[in-house]
């Protein structure tokens, strides 16, 4: 038999009556033949509570003690579970990340799993007894501390998880029903998809899309765990739940993706991210050195930069444009004010305002004239593009906010994704 | 340097505010000199609050997991108290009870205390390291499972702490101050004792003193554990708090009692429990295994009987009389109806709005004549005994429930406890 890992956030478990709607999800699935493990969230506004009492009793707060105070959300939950299961007549049990254990590193508040013991876990999961395992938990093992894996970590959790156990699929419910090629409150026409590549997802992640957490994503794409994004707020006993294909979307390998398609797409979707800030620095002097010199500092101070354009010189000398998030738009350009005898440029210049639209699609691998097209399309709009950036499979342009939405239906509707 | 062990109650830590108090409290002990482990209960309300979770989960509930849910309450503190602690410049470390660990039975809910390693924890406190650990909770080693004590566990957590660490005091910091000779609220002259060996304190807490637990003083008395009862609500830093002598009531072994005293009080107090009943079986046949056939039935029915008085008999009859709590009256008397053939007797009769009154002290061991001066005054109120027991450093005495106040504060000043 198969082995399944299911998780649910926060709201699916917030109160008594949503945690045995939960159960009915899980029962569904071991009446189904799976043996199950479950990863759950603590109680929605728990974990801000339990934090805002840490940041009460000290400013500074040793992220040791925090670690042990938030993972008691996740306790709970997880022990209610098992009450709800064993009610419903399902063998359960819970575990907390010390009793498995999830090992992590000492990066209290926002640790990294190191290592998974899956045995016992696994024995006690093919025995029919579905686990219920406390998210975002681990433990640093030489000092015997629990740890916690940072916000969201409870999606790393279960991907960990799923591998350990070599799942068959890890299931997320969420709020929403699956992955879309683009935000529907932007494009209502935007389409959930059926199947996304996790190297497509990282893009969809990390530009904007906020149904799973980079990390996660990140680990499922190196262990390859298929991943299941689905709605946590449906029925669980309405017929279309046994079709798990109809329910959600897929996060995979590429090869599943193409074994599935008789032609491929050659673009899943468009993400945006707004809030970004253009920095351009005007007239740098081209010489060895001089990334480092700008980059550097901002490293230090803490500045997260993330589209980088730079041209080839004229004269000698070029421009350097990166975009930063717009809250730290006005110390990005004293940092770099403040470099100016290690840098040597004329003038240091950029927009708040700004919104990076990014192409994804690993199709775009093979395609030719994917930039063209959109190049042609967001001109015929009218709209300027301020930089370009372009990875194997994406496409990013910098253009103004208030040109967002245009852009992204635009180009929605370019690479046929419209429903 | 000396160890010392002090816990804290729910209400003494029910916020942030409160917790602060508590450190201070900690605070000064350390400067003191004292090597400190404290001991805490979940914030007020929570541990009700998960409780009524896990039976809105099932009424049923799985005590394995009822005990994983609840003792995150204890959790949430001792990381509160560490960084509180940290705040204010004290080194600090939460354990919880599977870190340390405590070792206990099986018996989820309701666990009792096999061992406790003192070791680790000995050897961080004599660092200098504050120990916070949360009370109530135990690890049950061959399954690796939380356990809890049971309601009020953390006064024993505390105790077995101190024991394991042979601290030179255990402080139980409670809403009052100390233990009384009676209860102050029906005799207002009642004074806060000094000292109290253990036997007597547990005569006092069973026979219906709320200050602690029956069974964490029962543990300080196996382990000769100096417990000292005193209060939170105080200013931590009041000058009188340097004074230990002057702030509480040490229960401790009778020995250090009659050390300290010049010449020996014969009573050291007067308690009392309302809601009894008492339960009267008349003309028994005076046969062997009678009192079994008599009080198998009751324990059968989970009836806790309490006072138990047989006279001797006359013309091969006699009468039995015991109490029970009141709530159980009826269902006792229909047990010994039921049982009639076996026990063969004339009518099982009885009261409830009964109070036993009872009289304590080491001294009695020593003294000829308490309970003669007892009858002569209560008979000089008017108030009539129904029945007496007695033991070797108490008399108990039932009388109507009417007269309750006035036999405690006659019996108060008639052994000089009046202040």
């Amino acid at each position: 038999m198969a082995r399944l890992v299911m998780k649910f956030g926060g709201t699916s478990v917030a109160n008594i009556e949503r945690i045995r709607n939960v159960a009915r999800h899980v029962k569904r699935e071991v009446e189904a033949g799976y043996q199950v493990a479950v990863v759950v969230s603590a109680m929605s506004g728990k974990t801000n509570e339990l934090v805002a009492w840490c940041k009460d009793a000290s400013a500074l707060y040793d992220t040791r003690e925090y670690d042990a105070v938030v993972a008691s959300g996740e306790q709970v939950t997880s022990g209610l579970l098992a009450i709800a299961l064993q009610e419903m007549g399902v063998p359960a049990r819970s575990w907390q990340g010390w009793q498995i254990p999830i090992s992590t590193d000492d990066a209290h508040g926002s640790a990294r799993i190191m290592e998974i013991d899956g045995e016992t876990l696994g024995t006690r999961v093919d025995g029919g007894e579905v686990a219920v395992i406390a998210g975002f938990q681990g433990m640093h093992l030489p000092t015997g501390r629990i740890t916690t894996l940072g916000r969201g970590g409870s999606d790393t959790s279960a991907v960990a998880i799923a591998a350990a156990l070599k799942a068959e699929r890890c299931d997320i419910y969420t709020d929403v029903d699956g992955v879309y090629t683009t935000d529907p409150r932007v494009v209502p026409k935007a389409r959930r998809l059926d199947r996304i590549a996790f190297e497509e997802m990282l893009e969809m992640a990390s530009l904007g899309a906020k149904v799973l957490q980079v990390r996660s994503v990140e680990l499922a794409m190196v262990h390859n765990v298929r991943t299941f994004v689905r709605s946590s707020l449906v029925d669980p006993d309405a017929p279309e739940m046994a079709h798990v294909e109809k329910a959600g979307t897929l996060i995979c390998d590429e090869e599943e993706i193409v074994a599935s398609q008789m032609e491929s797409q050659v673009v899943t979707g468009i993400a945006f991210a707004r809030d970004e800030a253009q920095v351009s620095i005007r007239r740098v002097a081209d010489k060895p050195g001089i990334a480092a010199a700008v980059f550097g500092p901002l490293a230090e101070a803490h500045i997260n930069v993330d589209m980088i354009v730079q041209n080839v010189s004229a004269d000698g000398f070029t421009d350097i444009t990166f975009t930063v998030p717009s809250a730290d738009f006005e110390r990005a350009k004293a940092v770099i004010e403040k470099a100016r005898d290690a840098i040597a440029f004329q003038v240091v210049e950029g927009a708040v305002d700004v919104t990076k639209v990014s192409v994804i699609g690993i199709g775009m691998r093979s395609h030719a004239g994917v930039a063209a097209k959109a190049f042609e399309a967001l001109a015929g709009k009218g709209i300027n593009i301020r930089a370009i950036t372009t990875s194997e499979i994406k496409i990013s342009f910098l253009i103004d906010a208030a040109y967002t939405e245009l852009a992204v239906r635009t180009l929605h509707s370019l690479y046929g994704l419209d429903s």
